[in-house]
This record gives structure tokens, C-alpha cells and sequence, in this order.
């Protein structure tokens, strides 16, 4: 009977007992999220989130990286992608929509100027960022729509990306 | 005689002729990243990025996932130390100063009541992000701050975060 509930097989239960957990205990939902990184020399270092193995990191050799892994910047999509695709599944699930497939293609526009230091003050990160989710599903069409609406509005990195977030860099 | 250019074992030159092709060509600057996402069931996925291993992605089991892997919001942290390091480790190249050690320790703050569709039109989003920086080098003080202000100046994933970004979201 358990498999029943497990469309997309997603573990429902667990998202709705959260929201319980919030509604009579809104403070539950004030999370914080950590992440360390240790530089490896050159342009390499690497990304360790609890207790899983460290994610690495590289510059392609064109910005003078050993191009052995993913940059920032494509993490960057990879994480907006990777949300996206958890928006979708979440949503979808509390929806009693099928999802067959999942696919999310994502490009962004960054000029390099301000980041090689050729202009003073201006934006070294992306202009713009798009992403083309590639849905597979027999749910009709204004099921799909609101789905799409609902993850949009509703996705923390998309949020974070596009709103301007307090960052504060200080030196230990 | 190479090895005296390679300080904290930068491909130095790599950026200089970069710099030098952005001079003479500014188009060479734009630049475009791309990513995909591929969903694997529940709230797994994988992103890839050229031709890289895909990096896995899960939610912990709070959030209704199977805790194999770091979750988005995990991801976009580990990037902005990513990025961080790679602006500390070639501004301090271009200025001469040795680095002997450099850790990131970052977190931020979400509140799920957006994400788990508690409230309409809130900000699902980081709320505040915060970046210690553990940088170990006999480099004088003054010389130290000039590095961390321009690494501050020049983030793209510091900048990506920190202003509104034009993100599009679109099914395909």
C-alpha cells in the first residue's frame, strides 16, 4: 500500500509532516545551510557539505584553470537546475502528476571584464540566466501550467538568484 | 625559470594573455555557461556539465529526500567558496602574495514557509549569506586587505548572489 503514495517516488509523508511541523511550530521552518571550501592551489579547491565527499572544483585552461572539473558559475546553473528538478517532483507529487521525465537545460551570460579587473565597479557575475525544462508527463496541459507556476514560485535557488541577497565576505 | 612565475601554482600567464585578447577584442569577454539537469526519481538528480562526471544532488530526509548528497541550496554555497578561491588565489598571483593556506567556511539563511507553499509570493530565497574566510599568508596586513576588497569587487558568484539576476524559467 506504501508504494500507493510514493508517485515520482517521492516520499510525500515526510514533505507533509514537515509542513505539520511548520504550521504549529513556524520556527521549524528557519533553516540554515552550511558548505566548506578548501583551496587545492591553482584555480582548484573543493566543496564539502556534511559528511559527503568533497565536490571539486576548476577553471577551464582558457581563464588559467587544469580544467579538471566544473567552475563556479556552471555549479551555480547546476544547483539552480538540480532545485528545479526538486520543485518539480515536490509539486507534481502533491499534484497526483505522473512525471515521466526530467530534463532541465540551463545557459547564462557573464562578461568577464569585471572579473579580470578591466572595469571598476561593475557586475562580474551573469546578466541573465535561462533554463528550458523539458517535461514528460500525460497530465494535461493547464495541469502542467500550474505546476510550472507553482515551482517557479516557489524554487530557493531560483529565488536567490533572482533577488539581490546580503552576502557578507569577512576575512576569519 | 618557470617555476618562479607559478606563485600559489597559478597559470599566471594563461590570465595575462587572456586579459590581453579581452583588451584588443572586448567581445571575447562575453561569455555564455551552460549546465543540464537530468531527474532520477524522487528528489535526486545529477547535474553535467561538459563533459565532467555528473554531481549528484538530494534533499536530507527532513525535506522528504534520500540524503545522498549535498541538496541545492548546499550547492549554490559551495560555488560561491569555489569562486571565492579562485578570486583569492589569482588576485594574490597578480600581487605577488604567497598563500599558504585558504578555507571558506560559508551558511546561509532559508525560511521553507515559501518553499513548502506555507505563504504566497514570499521569498523562498537565501535570506542572508555569510563567507568566513581563513587565509593563511605571511603576506603584510595592508596587502591582505587590498587582496580580500578586490576579490570582494570582482565575485561572479558574489555578484550573481548579491544582485537580481534575470532568471527565466521556461518549459520547453
Amino acid at each position: 500500500m506504501s508504494n500507493a503514495v510514493k508517485l515520482n517516488n517521492v516520499q510525500i509523508e515526510s514533505v507533509v509532516s514537515l509542513i505539520q511541523k511548520v504550521q504549529s511550530k513556524p520556527e521549524v521552518a528557519k533553516t540554515n545551510w552550511k558548505a566548506s571550501v578548501q583551496w587545492k592551489g591553482a584555480f582548484q579547491s573543493e566543496a564539502k557539505v556534511r559528511d559527503f565527499a568533497p565536490v571539486k572544483s576548476d577553471e577551464p585552461t582558457s581563464l588559467g584553470g587544469g580544467d579538471s572539473a566544473a567552475n563556479p558559475v556552471e555549479q551555480l546553473l547546476g544547483a539552480l537546475g538540480n532545485c528545479l528538478a526538486v520543485g518539480y517532483a515536490a509539486n507534481a507529487t502533491a499534484a497526483g502528476i505522473a512525471i515521466k521525465d526530467l530534463r532541465i537545460e540551463l545557459d547564462g551570460d557573464l562578461n568577464l571584464h569585471t572579473f579580470l579587473g578591466l572595469r571598476e565597479g561593475g557586475n562580474a557575475g551573469y546578466e541573465k540566466i535561462r533554463a528550458k525544462v523539458h517535461l514528460e508527463s500525460d497530465a494535461p496541459a493547464d495541469k502542467i501550467a500550474e505546476l510550472h507556476k507553482k515551482v517557479i514560485g516557489t524554487s530557493p535557488v531560483g529565488h536567490t538568484l533572482s533577488r539581490p541577497v546580503p552576502v557578507s565576505i569577512e576575512l576569519a
